[in-house]
């Protein structure tokens, strides 16, 4: 059981109060929760001391319905890079991933943030690709409704290339900082991007040097045959949501084909689904723990989770009966999953409620400290996977149980390592420092 | 000598190596400094040991001419609201201050980001509203050329009304959290901004509470007349720039007068020139500390750098002749300023250059730590400014000095808090914490 043999990547998926629906009900949730520096503070160390490889950071951009604050807090959320960048000082070796919208954002700025992350960071920034899937959020940014899915992926390839173009804008070496000869840079070795595209002009360079990982790390859904193929193209990491062993084990052979297609190694993107996790010291205290969350389900919080996660109103339909047609062109992956999920299995609105407010469709193991690290366990090995990115239904509380249950087991087993190697975020993933391209 | 007399306000303005052209080459310089995080908290927490109100980053989003990158550093900068937010854990109560353009940011994301540092730092987020005057800084952002002056003004004023509709939209007690009841929010409290004018539609609302300062500080520069008006009706703290007493006399007078026609009292808003501090144990000491400086000022590092501060290119002139016509409509307030002040002096455009090159326009001060308090009181007590913006030649060390020799002397004087008395900015300030549109 050597350090060579393939290891886990794992992240710690942070969500205000927790990620199930009713985490802020809970008798044992902390409370202030969705903007609290202490909270992501503490969630962020617990998983440092549990040697995750990064902690990831959703991100979005309205509250399509005021009336469901009443009871649903999902929307919530501290800006991502913000509260990230208020990690970077109160952690030392674990990556910082935050999610920002390619739709909504203007690559310079996005790209001077980022850099400034790596920077501060010492090299753990990472950056959660998404474009938005909400007319709410395009009402929040000067438009009635949301440009079409096809539009949305292409501005988001586009507003990569950019990025990246102005990431490899400073060679490593055009600091030069000399005191004495009065050089402070090797201004042969900086590049403007010269981008003119169809949705950006980006003249370019950074107004500040190349950064630790030469490029923050890339994190995309991939679950949309759009974002697929683009994070077969662009990305170091993709994070999933498959409810079963079988669909990861699918998922994952067909996106590493793909990225052979795409000219890539198999080994350069990695491969997360998500993964709720509810711990016991037995499985009928694990169980218990479940109900405890279950129960605290109001029907229509459910209902209108469903209704949040579908783009649709779902309010005029009778909760008992099935799911009515909804559109498909032009939603979100997990909508359609969903759409999917509800016809294969001939759910109810309530129950699809009940379903989701759990996990979001991803994953759900209830069990003991071994019962999940087995499940792990079986996964990694059967290829479904390459890690997971882990979700606790109340924080800090289950992040930490599953950092002191869980953590070793998986060391002790020689998946997952004992301490930190190296210094950034792309060295715990085994990813290389990319090359400028104009050094290539 | 009690506490109740008029007390100085004091920022602390930091600045990549520190503030004169030349820090990076000085032989005290810490090395890396522009991204350096350490360098940054070092700063602050310098500051926050000397009890300042706040810390202040400058921004910018370009690098006009990459080969002045040669020897000048003045454009390198951090992603301002990035770095502050990795100040927030690592600090207590000092305000931080940051840089970000209305020209080149989106109302409903910047809100979001500020409203975000407020909570992540319990009420210490201060905004410096500014309008992009840079063509390079357009190019960077889709457009081959800036929108002209009195329209990035017309921006400014609308992008402060709608991130000010978006930060009351939910009222303080909108938050309920009664988890018996399964109430989260009381959303009659919660309301859409429904924003619809010449640059921007937002619906709202924001998707996180009101913050602790309800609103985030706003510092404007409040130089140029749209400026000043603006400045007059929106800021809580005006950043200015004056070379002389009777300069500062007369903007504070005419500012506060401006204050009382939008019915605003002269209390509501604090004037802070800039000020650079060159410390020394003996007068002569200070004057040979100042010289270390300018001799490493290079003739065309500084020519160059007042090229810039006059968004003009000065290189085809004669470095002994005066300052040719150069445009000033449309130009920024600091670049007419350098032009009135060439014309007055009659300085070549290499005097010119070693003059900005100390302190871009800023008050300059050399002398002991006894001289320098005496002047700052004089300024104070002659009604020319509520504070200072003190900027220090070389960081962090000038910081440092000035925080062990004459903050000490200020509080001798009764002039500057002795502890901090509140938690937030707004405390310190002594600024009343704004209600919602909603509750008014």
């Amino acid at each position: 059981m050597g350090s060579d043999q393939r290891q886990f990547i794992l992240g710690a998926f942070l969500m205000n109060y927790g990620h199930h629906i009713a985490a802020w009900r809970h008798a044992d949730s902390a409370g202030v929760g969705a903007m609290d520096y202490d909270f992501y503070k503490r969630c962020a160390q617990a998983a440092e001391r549990g040697k995750f490889d990064m902690v990831f950071l959703a991100d979005n951009n309205s509250i399509p319905l005021i009336e469901d604050l009443r009871t649903n807090v999902s929307f919530l959320q501290p800006e991502a890079l913000t509260m990230l960048s208020g990690l970077a000082g109160v952690t030392e070796r674990i990556g910082l991933a935050g999610t920002a919208s390619t739709t909504f954002n203007e690559p310079y700025g996005l790209a001077r943030r980022l850099s400034t992350l790596d920077h501060m960071s010492g090299g753990r920034a990472a950056w959660n690709v998404v474009t938005s899937t909400k007319d709410a959020e395009a009402r929040n940014f000067g438009s009635a409704e949301l440009m079409e899915h096809g539009k949305r992926y292409e501005r988001a390839e586009e507003f990569l290339r950019v990025v990246t173009g102005l990431w490899d804008g400073w060679e490593d070496d055009a600091l030069v900082l000399d005191r004495e000869k009065a050089v402070f840079a090797d201004t042969a070795r900086i590049h403007r991007a010269h981008h003119e595209g169809e949705y950006f002009r980006v003249e370019g360079p950074l107004n500040m040097p190349r950064s630790p990982q030469g490029r923050p790390v890339i994190i995309e859904a991939g679950t949309s045959a759009a974002g697929r193929r683009l994070a077969a193209r662009t990305a170091d990491v993709v994070f999933t949501a498959c409810e079963s062993k079988e669909d990861a084990i699918k998922y994952y052979r067909e996106f590493k084909d793909l990225l052979m297609e795409y000219g890539r190694e198999r080994e350069e993107v990695k491969v997360l689904p998500g993964l709720q996790i509810f711990l016991g010291d037995s499985e009928a205290e694990a169980m218990a723990y479940h109900r405890t969350f279950s129960e605290l389900i109001l029907p229509e919080a459910g209902v209108k989770y469903v209704s949040q996660l579908l783009n649709a109103d779902l309010t005029g339909y009778p909760v008992d009966g099935p799911l009515p047609d909804l559109p498909r062109e032009g939603n979100s992956s997990r909508a359609i999953m969903i759409m999917d999920m509800a016809a294969k299995s001939g759910m109810s609105i309530l129950e699809l409620g009940r379903h989701y407010a759990v996990a979001r469709g991803h994953m759900t193991m209830v069990g003991t400290a071994r019962q999940v690290a087995d499940m792990m366990e079986d996964w990694f090995r059967s290829m479904a996977c390459d890690g997971f990115n882990i979700m606790a239904p109340l924080l800090p509380s289950g992040l930490e149980q599953f950092v002191e249950r869980v953590v070793p087991l998986l060391q002790q087993r020689g998946l997952f390592r004992e301490e930190y190697a190296g210094r950034t975020l792309r060295d715990h993933l085994g990813l290389i420092r990319p090359q400028t391209q104009h050094e290539k």
